[in-house]
């Protein structure tokens, strides 16, 4: 049914798990593809603009949840019609949904594709994309798997959709062997019109081959048939047909007689552009240059993007017990990070938190870029410590959407994050870094940043030392519960905590004592006040409201416990052993779902108007008690914190669909990648719990790196070198880990032994001191062997 | 194929015209429905809102012009299967799209309504609107028409489409019998958490009689078999499944055994709900109160709702030699242009120039309402004669798109709207009311305000005496012509002469001979100017740019003549007897089109920068260059005026589809309404050129109106009375008139007879003096005699 195969993913039907996808990106554009065609697809011009449209006017918005698909949902198909019995399918599945013999969608690393045979023709579809420019490159091959001559039509049949209501239309242009489809994107005031007229507001799909015949009209083409058997199939020609404020399309025919075995490949290029001069340059480029049995640009394009995708390849490679995992570890995890990382999820203005956790994941791929990435975060800190909601990128980015809304803990991330980068760099230097502040002609050093946002968070308390919510923390939506300037957070306070431990850790390494012991009090004050303040008996509150009511408590009916106000007590060091225990048990019981561990519970069914929009989501969706994966993984790395090893595996493992089909099945989503969420509810509604959002942007994954290298495999960098310490769950009796490192590589295997009463590490046959390797020299292979009880 | 029946208009086919289609309203909402099922609804809260959503996110905007259709549009369907066949068909040809056997699309005045026969099984659709609230009546009855009795399944199918990506679910509720989807409208700031705790976020099915089985879930209902083929129909009964965080959709299933020549009816409401309480509400309020034999508050309803649209029925009732003529401007005109002026669109904050216009056309259905809208909008103008881009209606409304956008048209409107009041009224004392000034707290009479128009239109001037255009005039996306505060507007100029004149014309009856003499020598040196500079050789120039360029003439390639610079030179009087002449002819030549006239030749097919927004709609669209009705019935009202009698008819004859099959076809759109467009561009794309674009709402039709009173008919109100001045085309020898006019009303015959050299009146065989009948009193009746020439 599915498989992982040596570079890929596999599915074999198209209707197991209907919303089943993948996704490919590169610096202008994103595409997430699904297993029956549909097609989403972004590019930035600055801000994120579509060329292929939905059939009506669409909100400009973020991307949705667990979007549904419809008919006429954008996608990239292929007709296919037999000339001599008229019978039609289309591939991959959709639109004409007749099931194929064969079907099997490929999720490469850097390309996805289909085989598809019906009746003995096989279509073979492959999307790559460029490494630069928004541009989709795709080979169709056709294939007669039949022992006699086939007279074939196949119609490329990309959608275009509804450009414009100011203008649209489409034509077939014969010197470029193109469909151009022109809009202008609607405005209405005259000041707008500088940037819409530099917008790609073009469509085309670019043929290799010239087509025997073309339609751009959709309504022409579908006729009374409709999508799933258009009328202009009927006939031996597609009419040549052009839109005029129409909706446009760009279907292509080919019409083929094929012999037995035959195979034929047509290369497309589909994407958007700003003029007819921009297409003229892209089909010279892509496919004007090719000598005899040289590749032509098309091809180098495709080797290009195949190489940029494996720069995103993490610093660890594993073999254990449990092969899925280890496929979905070596191959996708860093993958999806380094996406998030190097696109900075294709935002000009990505909110601060998320931008220095991609940037967090960055440390492990390419610290460079997350060294420049803290640089440029601190770089827009306010002098007062204050970190803004979003960073901006681009000069022509503004802040928007939710980055308009104040949120308080924007500040904790930064010794967080710049803690993993100095785990795995051991670049103490880039505090010395001299970065200025915003709207301020002063500079500092990043040390000084750093104290400033510190003392920021211990300056935005109330008289009981406990943080301020104002409109939200981490927690987005939940915007109700200090609006009113009163209100406090509960997980911000112990967070902050954790951050000034962190941060006392930090300046003691660089020798500033002073420091150290001031935020290391501050951590304790913090603990202290947490444990006065929001300890109910059995877990921790999550908050005090405006009116000074504390929620998240064993009397709150819904909303009961939160999941993030337990695993940072375990992070700040606020809950003592027995707390420990009580809030482990809490948990398990309340929160957690074959899906994983739900992020509070029982979930919001109205609105509580001093907690805020969050109990406005659908229960068990989002942040309103979906497993939702970034708390989850914040949780786990608590627990291999607390040595929680088998508690943390079992959490970690669920945040991966599979391995047995009826959890994949569930979900709905392949482990190619970790989805914002899984629905939660598991309790109230388990129809729908475990359903994956299909959204591939989440802060979860440098989060679920980190908690490999800090937990699972124990990996971590420190100041000396490399400190082996493996938390591997009590059923695993080994497991071999291949880290790069300092420009080092080590090969470590780890191996159970029931003589040992605690972690050995051997180099060379050797017992290491205080299980850190030492004096690691760059370009150099060590073997290291790991004894654990 | 199709008809206009006694109060109705008949379709023949779902296929012919595949937008054909009609609408209805109240005060709460309007409903506009395809002849295929397709239904675009929407309410007022304030702003309008649908209860019945696309399958994605939906911009909310404006409605769109030759919006397509998609097959999973919003609409209103009953799938109907055969148990025993398993045969499956849907009314009224949407989803299923198999043709039935006889199909009959209904547009009546107060119902919309399908009678769809497939094997011997009928449903009839009908929907009505209560008179008050956003709500749906839906009748749909069932007949076996073959001589043995039938089992069937009926399933009515409402769309809800997506509606929030924060929360949308639905479920059968089974002490209502009715399927309620809840959702919440997605926002971010708290601030509009109380704007939005008050929306009807609800959609719900009410029925009258159980049903069998229901489905709430889309994707359940529809399965692999898709919209056009459910999957869920094979079972016996529907799952009664629910929508969890999911699309959800209104199925209900009525299983029926059914005799020959039986008939059932079920009645239903459909519609948006703030809570459970307001659709139990509904319940009662609907099915609630039923006594034997008696009416039910639906069926009350229903009355109700029929006698709100019959009050919109105008002045006038034609019997002319053009029967279908006569049929839309007796059925439909008044009825259109009673939906402007009581709904005044469906806005909160209607364009000035459109409120104006719209309550100029409620002149001669509902006077009161029109003065009261013409106190309305001068108690928004400023204390220095502005009037503002749009009038506030609601006190939570804001000016919003484009009337964000400053406009320098609006103050022409006044006297020229006023006017037709004035005819139709003789309402004078208007003209002392007392009104007040926009953010100032004096006051002053609409005489006053009226003169402080005219006195802003005469300072509103560049040193030529050109009325500046700023961001635009009338033709709003006009709006680089004059942004940096140089460009005038030509039509604006000659229109302000217009307006003068008739100003002048109104003191002069008031006593007020100074002002009268002042605004009669703007007018003329307004005359003056335009000749001096914007008279092109044989046609007026639309203006002249911000750089000093005239546009609008022989030597431009595009936009080379714009149609509202002729008419209204006419009207103005700038024109000589030569100049007419030239214009009318270049008009002719240049601009008429089987579908009309259009607005501007040739239409631009590139960005003019100079010009602005208006060059950027397609070619052909809108107000680059279709047949725009709302500048035609300018030039037919001008050529009514200079006694242009044939031209005038056979242009006013083509803003009517039909009467032959091909021009409705083409026109693809019922003659029903007078849509904002037919498509232009005639010479340059013939295929598309006669489209409606199928937006209703249009300041045409007030303006029609006042054509066939003040021109066609010649039945114009004076101060004296009601003054007699047919101007029927030459082919018409007779005319039957039935005019209400002052609490009278009027019998008047007219007729073509060789032997008189001018038109002659008479009142009981008596010859009326001037034309004029006078001394009119109230509920009585005149029998008036009319000889022309």
């Amino acid at each position: 049914m599915f498989r992982p195969s040596e570079n890929a993913y596999e599915l074999d039907s198209p209707t197991i798990m209907p919303k089943a996808s993948g996704f490919l990106w590169n610096d202008k554009m994103m595409i997430h593809v699904n297993c029956r065609g549909y097609v989403v697809a972004q590019f930035m011009q600055p801000e994120p603009a579509k060329y292929s449209h939905a059939p009506n006017l669409e909100a400009k918005t973020f991307m949705q949840p667990e979007q549904p698909y419809y008919a006429h949902h954008p996608g990239r198909f292929v007709y296919v019609k037999d000339e001599e019995k008229g019978e039609i399918f289309s591939a991959p599945y959709e639109p004409v949904r007749v099931l194929p013999d064969h079907y099997r969608f490929y999720l490469g690393k850097d390309y996805i594709s289909w085989t598809v045979i019906k009746n003995d023709v096989q279509i073979d579809m492959r999307l790559r994309l460029p490494k630069e420019g928004a541009l989709e490159l795709w080979r169709i091959k056709v294939k007669n798997l039949s022992n006699k001559t086939r007279k074939l039509s196949v119609y490329p049949y990309f959608t275009v959709g509804y450009m414009s209501w100011m203008n649209q239309s489409g034509e077939y242009n014969q010197t470029l062997q193109a469909i151009i489809c022109s809009s202008i994107t609607p405005y209405q005031k005259y000041t707008d019109y500088d940037k819409v007229k530099h917008y790609r507001d073009k469509t085309f799909l670019l043929a290799e081959q010239e087509p025997f015949a073309w339609e751009v009209n959709q309504e022409t083409f579908e006729g009374e048939g409709g999508i799933t058997s258009p009328t202009a199939l009927e006939a031996d020609a597609l009419s040549k047909g052009d839109a005029r404020y129409e909706t446009p399309v760009s279907a292509l025919q080919y019409k083929l007689t094929m012999k037995p075995e035959e195979e034929r490949e047509f290369r497309f290029i589909f994407g958007p552009a700003n003029n007819e001069e921009e297409i003229t340059h892209v089909r010279q480029q892509y496919f004007g240059q090719k000598q005899d049995n040289e590749a032509d640009g098309f091809m180098d394009a495709e080797q290009d993007f195949a190489r940029y995708i494996a720069e995103g390849k993490g610093c660890l490679h594993i073999k254990t017990p449990d092969h899925d995992f280890d496929h979905f570890i070596n191959q996708w995890l860093p993958r999806q990070m380094y996406y998030h990382g190097i696109t900075n999820r294709l935002s000009t203005d990505p909110q601060t938190r998320n931008y220095l956790q991609d940037n967090m994941g960055m440390s492990y791929i390419k610290p460079k870029i997350a060294r420049d990435a803290f640089l440029t975060a601190l770089s827009q800190q306010k002098e007062n410590g204050a970190m803004p909601d979003g960073v901006i990128l681009h000069k022509d980015a503004e802040l928007k959407y939710i980055n308009q809304v104040p949120h308080t803990d924007h500040c904790v991330w930064l010794p967080i994050c710049l803690h993993a980068y100095l785990d795995e760099t051991n670049d103490y230097a880039i505090l010395n870094e001299r970065v200025p502040f915003a709207g301020a002609n002063n500079d500092a050093t990043v040390l000084e940043h750093m104290n400033l946002a510190m003392r920021w968070l211990i300056n935005d308390r109330d008289e009981r030392g406990l943080n301020y919510i104002n409109q939200g923390d981490w927690c987005d939506p939940m915007n109700m519960v200090g609006y009113k300037g009163k209100g406090v957070s509960g997980w911000l306070t112990t967070a902050s905590a954790y951050a000034f431990r962190i941060w006392a850790d930090i300046c003691e390494i660089v020798d500033q004592q002073d420091m150290a012991t001031t935020f290391r009090l501050e951590a304790k004050k913090s603990n202290e006040t947490i444990n006065k303040y929001l300890w109910d008996g059995n877990w921790y509150a999550r908050g005090i409201t405006d009116d000074n009511v504390v929620f998240g408590i064993s009397k709150d009916v819904e909303g009961r416990i939160f999941l993030n106000s337990q695993g940072w007590a375990l992070l700040s060091g606020a809950a003592n052993e027995e707390q420990k225990n009580k809030l482990l048990q809490a948990v398990t019981d309340q929160l957690e779902s074959p899906y994983g561990v739900e992020m509070l519970g029982p979930p919001f069914t109205a609105m509580r108007e001093d907690v805020g929009r969050v109990t406005q989501k659908h229960p068990g969706s989002a942040e309103n008690g979906a497993v939702y994966n970034h708390a989850a993984i914040f949780y786990i790395y608590a627990l291999y914190e607390v040595g929680e090893t088998d508690n943390a595996y079992r959490l970690l493992r669920k945040m991966i669909p599979g391995p047995d089909i009826d959890d994949v099945v569930q979900r709905g989503q392949l482990p190619v990648f970790i989805p914002n969420y899984y629905r939660g509810a598991y309790k109230e509604i388990p129809r729908t719990a475990g359903r994956s959002s299909h959204l591939f942007n989440t802060g979860t994954v440098s989060w679920v790196y980190r908690c490999l290298i800090d937990g699972l495999f124990g990996v971590k960098g420190v100041t000396e070198g490399l400190q082996i310490k493996p938390q591997l769950p009590t059923d695993w009796d080994k497991a071999s880990i291949v880290r790069e490192f300092r420009g080092a590589t080590l090969h470590i295997e780890v191996i159970r032994d029931n003589n040992v009463g605690q972690t050995e590490v051997y180099l060379n046959e050797e017992r290491v001191k205080d299980n850190i390797i030492r004096d690691i020299e760059k370009e150099t292979t060590y073997h290291i062997q790991v004894k654990i009880p």
